[in-house]
């Protein structure tokens, strides 16, 4: 990265390209991601900006490594399993190692939040059946996830 | 971490500590830490919040890791030799290994931003005074820097 400074305006950068969420599956929606700050050279960790417009959801998954999380627009529902809560700008939200977890965004704004991962992360993991059927048994959540 | 979300208002975090900056020293001004997230069981690195009073000014430093700065209010300059920009909200500021930075406040708001760095990093280094003097002769340094 040779810039020193990127200007940041209507959650978009300069130099940042726009990328979708994932390369391929049919387990998300309306979800787009940007690639802040990459690992490497001094930096364990990638910054990314995610934003998941009306009426979408990440994927319902988990792995190994953690998720620090910064909302930065829009309103949302998230589940940390085995907890939903509400969030909205500048709420934090953790996900442990090994944790279900699905973000939603609630009215007409899109829901954008910075996310820190480590650079050599394991890939995510969905539900099987079994886990699904486990994870549904949870109140509220059954309702809730999208798969 | 026990919560999986933790609210955000006014620049204040549900649960986290307003620290002190450095627990000594006496070059920087008006500097404020929050550790919004720290290292440890599937995250590498900490994430921070550091704010910059009206007059304020972070320690002219440098260190092996690198630093990953999202600007989220107020307005101020970086120093990121041998580059001086003004910075804004949303603006992303990347400090390479072994660069020579420092934050300054601008106007009467605080300069407020997210900082990620490698949980296991390198203590910060001073320069000595040969490296200052060098430092000081780049375009528009020696009137920027605060030691």
């Amino acid at each position: 990265m040779s810039r020193s400074v990127r200007r940041g305006e209507g959650f978009r950068w300069e130099d940042v390209p726009l990328e979708p969420y994932k390369e391929t599956g049919n387990d998300f929606r309306e979800v787009s991601r940007q690639l802040l700050f990459g690992h490497g050279e001094g930096l364990a960790s990638d910054l990314r900006y995610f934003e998941v417009g009306p009426g979408g959801h990440t994927t319902l998954e988990r792995h190994e490594h953690a998720h620090a999380v910064v909302v930065l627009r829009g309103r949302g529902r998230v589940l940390v399993d085995p907890e939903i809560r509400e969030i909205r700008p500048f709420d934090l939200v953790h996900v442990p190692s090994l944790t279900w977890h699905q973000f939603r965004t609630t009215g007409d704004e899109p829901l954008g939040f910075l996310c820190v991962a480590d650079g050599g992360r394991d890939r995510p993991r969905r539900p099987t059946p079994i886990e699904l059927e486990e994870l549904r048994r949870r109140p509220g959540v059954a309702g809730f996830v999208r798969i």
